[in-house]
């Protein structure tokens, strides 16, 4: 499958800015030549290159496809800030997993304070062009205590509920809740047990965050058939 | 869970190299202090530590504690040659994952050839040390035509086998078999299209090589518990 680029909607043309110019100069693209581009809206924008300039280009849509997949259930991924590198991974393989959020919070023990957003969306669109995926995950910075009880399951050394019968027990909607890579505080989980979260952890072995969070969207995947596979 | 130390074992006593040795004054440990040592075998051997010299330190056993985890069924991974940062990713995440063995061949399509197999088991040492795994998988550079057909499914973008039911299906043992970055040649494809090997692929996404290894080991760690989690 082809990589895509990605640009804004404007009055009806897609820009291209300064860095996608850039790309399409790598690729030898030309005026005339068509290309898809990725807005982040669910379509898929097959465009004709009008103009090539220093900081930006402009092309007309000739047709516009919408992204028909739904990825059912719903997967809402919480993770805590953690090391910049894991961050990165976490994102790309939550983007080739096709994760429907992506919710970034400050644990207590959080070693880094990330404050730029837009960092964190330059990863997901880039994952987004490679992956080939159209409709971007909502991505959002927010407080420990706006993590949400109701559909939840809690990653963690203890384990009150089985993985797999709570992996199972699925419905529409599902939000999976990790720590930043040094875990979470005391105080973080004494706020999960008294609020009745649903804890679990992934057996008898040692995972890095992020094997941990890949390991968990694959196992939903899989279970669901999610990514519905080709026939 | 700490981590473990490297060493060999040399008439009932423990040798650390160099390496291991500079790692042993990073984290301040002294003579006459206890750790745990992975020789690779299966055992935990805690240890010692009885002199710590420039290139080497020498260890006295305590206690030998035989690891007991079997992980079943057994999974052995192939893959071709791909680029460095990549067969890193892989690696590190199949001792994360436990795989039983890991084996490496050049396709038509590798773009790099390695020979240096000691690259690889560094690689392999530092992942069992950080992922508390002492007994090391198997690490094999082999030919493209020694992969085997027996007990082996092929990750491609054809589909001639559903995913999920043959992961179902593995009974004892499985040999997984992946392309390098690049993909499959065509005669590639032809030889396992006249061998009758199963193919199958991972569905209407597109992922990368590393992604697609994980995917396919975690989905089968969770279809048959193959990680115990913690009562």
């Amino acid at each position: 499958m082809p990589n895509a680029f990605y640009g804004k909607l404007k009055n009806n043309s897609i820009y291209l800015d300064k860095n996608e110019t850039s790309h399409l100069k790598i690729v030898r693209k030309n005026i005339g030549d068509t290309i898809d581009v990725f807005t982040g809206d669910g379509n898929i924008y097959n465009c004709i290159i009008e103009s090539i300039k220093k900081k930006e280009s402009i092309l007309s849509i000739i047709n516009t496809i919408k992204f028909k997949k739904e990825f059912n259930p719903n997967i809402n991924l919480y993770v805590g800030m953690s090391k910049w590198e894991k961050m990165r991974e976490i994102i790309e393989k939550a983007v080739e997993l096709r994760v429907n959020s992506i919710n970034i919070f400050k644990g207590k023990k959080s070693q880094l304070s990330y404050k730029n957003i837009e960092k964190f969306k330059k990863i997901i669109i880039e994952a987004c062009k490679q992956s080939y995926l159209p409709l971007f995950p909502n991505l959002n910075f927010i407080e420990f205590q706006e993590i949400p009880i109701i559909d939840s399951i809690v990653f963690d050394f203890n384990n009150t509920y089985d993985f797999k019968s709570e992996i199972k027990k699925i419905n529409k909607s599902i939000n999976l809740i990790f720590g930043p890579d040094m875990g979470f505080s005391n105080e973080e989980k004494q706020f999960f047990s008294e609020k009745n979260f649903k804890i679990t952890n992934l057996g008898n072995t040692v995972f890095r965050i992020e094997t941990a969070v890949t390991y968990v969207l694959s196992t939903i995947n899989y279970e669901f058939n999610r990514l519905n596979p080709i026939k």
